[in-house]
């Protein structure tokens, strides 16, 4: 089977999944949920639950069914996340709150996160007892852990001394927690040993951290029809990125002083100055982060399989994708 | 053992096991979700949880978790509601998003909202297979009921042709369901049959609808430190409330006149006389309602238990409870 037919029918089946799992009476509140599935997305993180389950051996249709309760706590989080950093445009259309307002797009993310754990709990029926409990915490924990990663992206915002440890330790909690435990749903719906639940999450951590720092540098450099959404937004928010950290390191005192004046700014030509200053001191480096964790993901993926599997195969295209996409 | 002692071990119990379980490093976050909390509450649905846990024989730790589960999600839902509803007061003390900002406190409601699954994670350990399913779909499935409750709360404020029907659909929803599954939980730690699973839904239903009915009659009535948040809320909102509705369909056209010009208003006098007219002619009937849901309960009650047990007698008193509190 080519690789891209492969994916085709993974997206095919959640998207399935996630369409028959949001229809409700009170119509509002569930067109609301469903807005952003609409519109596109990668749907990489199923894409990892399934593929680690087929290398593995786990059963498709519980696979799918682990996949769809990942994808809809991750749409819960785009949306809430859009709200607090008011965000207007996601994949190319109006975020959910500023469609149907705050209060609405507040409780089709409770919807949606509620729903994740409904399916999850559809996805581990039939595991023995001590999995079923391991699957949800940690599902429960992800999230938990996701709330503190954007705690720390959002103090970040009004601190100028962040560190690269500081930025790597929150992209672990705000996006890679989320591929990990991907990646470990996949292993445990496999019934997989402890060994390789545990690899399971360190091949996640490695993979969604490099997808940050990867987007992270998208959003300085990427147009804005690939971006879906404004480009240079890192820079008028303040976030403090892997880019602007070692920039912020490397720069020289008038360079330094150009990057804070666009840092927060309302003025289009000081954000562009900035951001050309940031790219210049930062993007190679920033690129052999991301590239260094995607060797580290391939080999654990190596250990499982040699290249014979569909899944293993997968496997391996998500990570070089993550590091060479362009949006 | 006296019933206030019995109540003061559950409160206290619980509360200990939520001052455990809200510890994280990033403690903006923390500090925020454990806020409502300190600032008490009446603990009702653990109450629930725990009495009907004791009528049934059910074990006490894991009622103890149980209840845990269910304040905590109570709690998120107030956090996120008082941001929808732009509230700035609850029990005596200001709201979430007024202390620490709207993003912060989604993030808080989003960090207890996952804590209560994994709490309700453990309080299920150890029961049969089919019976841990059963307990995190009914979990889940109520936080997606709540959140269609309020959806449909909100969207009744732009309605003034609500009817009575359509008024205690949206209780059962937004108020209801978290103690019919607070009940159902109960029942469900102490391994009861579905024909109790069953009746321990229906009494909670009863027990939260009268909840609400009371709480709307409160609103209007009682005083404002009694109330923790401000009087006449209700009406300066346009909330749809079952006083409103009976009111409306009894008013004469000069008394509607006047109520309408009181719904929405920010003008405390026009509020005032609105709100005045509203108690006249709908106060009775609200409390009757109510009183006639109670007794409905105290009648699965009575089922269960003939009086002799600690925590049927605890049932029968929070019945009463509901309808005669006075805040």
């Amino acid at each position: 089977m080519e690789l891209q037919e492969y994916f085709n029918e993974i997206v095919r089946n959640v998207d399935m999944e996630i369409q028959n799992r949001l229809k409700g009476d009170v119509k509002g509140l569930y067109e609301a949920s469903y807005h952003l599935f609409t519109a596109g997305g990668k749907r990489l993180r199923p894409l990892v639950v399934v593929s680690v389950a087929n290398v593995l051996g786990g059963d498709i249709n519980r696979a799918y069914l682990a996949a769809t309760a990942v994808e809809i706590l991750h749409n819960f989080t785009l949306i809430h996340d859009d709200i607090m950093d008011q965000d207007t445009i996601r994949r190319g259309v109006p975020t959910v709150h500023v469609k149907w307002g705050v209060p609405m797009a507040i409780l089709a993310g409770d919807l949606l996160h509620a729903k994740a754990f409904e399916v999850l709990s559809d996805a581990l029926k039939g595991l023995e007892n001590d999995r079923i409990f391991l699957g949800f915490s940690e599902f429960a924990k992800s999230t938990e852990i996701i709330a503190e990663g954007q705690t720390m992206d959002m103090e970040f915002e009004n601190r100028n001394d962040v560190t690269e440890v500081e930025y790597i330790k929150m992209i672990e909690k705000k996006t890679a927690q989320l591929f990990s435990c991907s990646a470990f749903l996949g292993a445990l719906i496999s019934k997989a040993n402890d060994y390789f639940l545990d690899k399971a999450k360190i091949l996640g951590l490695k993979m969604g951290t490099a997808f940050q720092i990867v987007d992270d540098i998208l959003g300085l450099t990427a147009e804005e029809k690939d971006l879906g959404k404004p480009v240079y937004s890192d820079i008028r928010e303040s976030k403090k990125t892997i880019l602007l950290i070692r920039a912020l390191n490397e720069a020289s005192e008038s360079e330094k002083k150009t990057i804070m004046e666009g840092l927060g700014s309302k003025d289009p030509e000081k954000i562009r100055k900035a951001a050309e200053i940031v790219k210049n001191l930062s993007l190679d480096y920033a690129y052999s982060l991301a590239e260094k964790l995607a060797e580290e993901a391939n080999r654990i993926i190596e250990e499982w399989d040699s290249n014979t599997s569909i899944g293993g195969k997968a496997l391996k295209y998500l990570v070089e994708l993550t590091v060479k996409r362009r949006k």
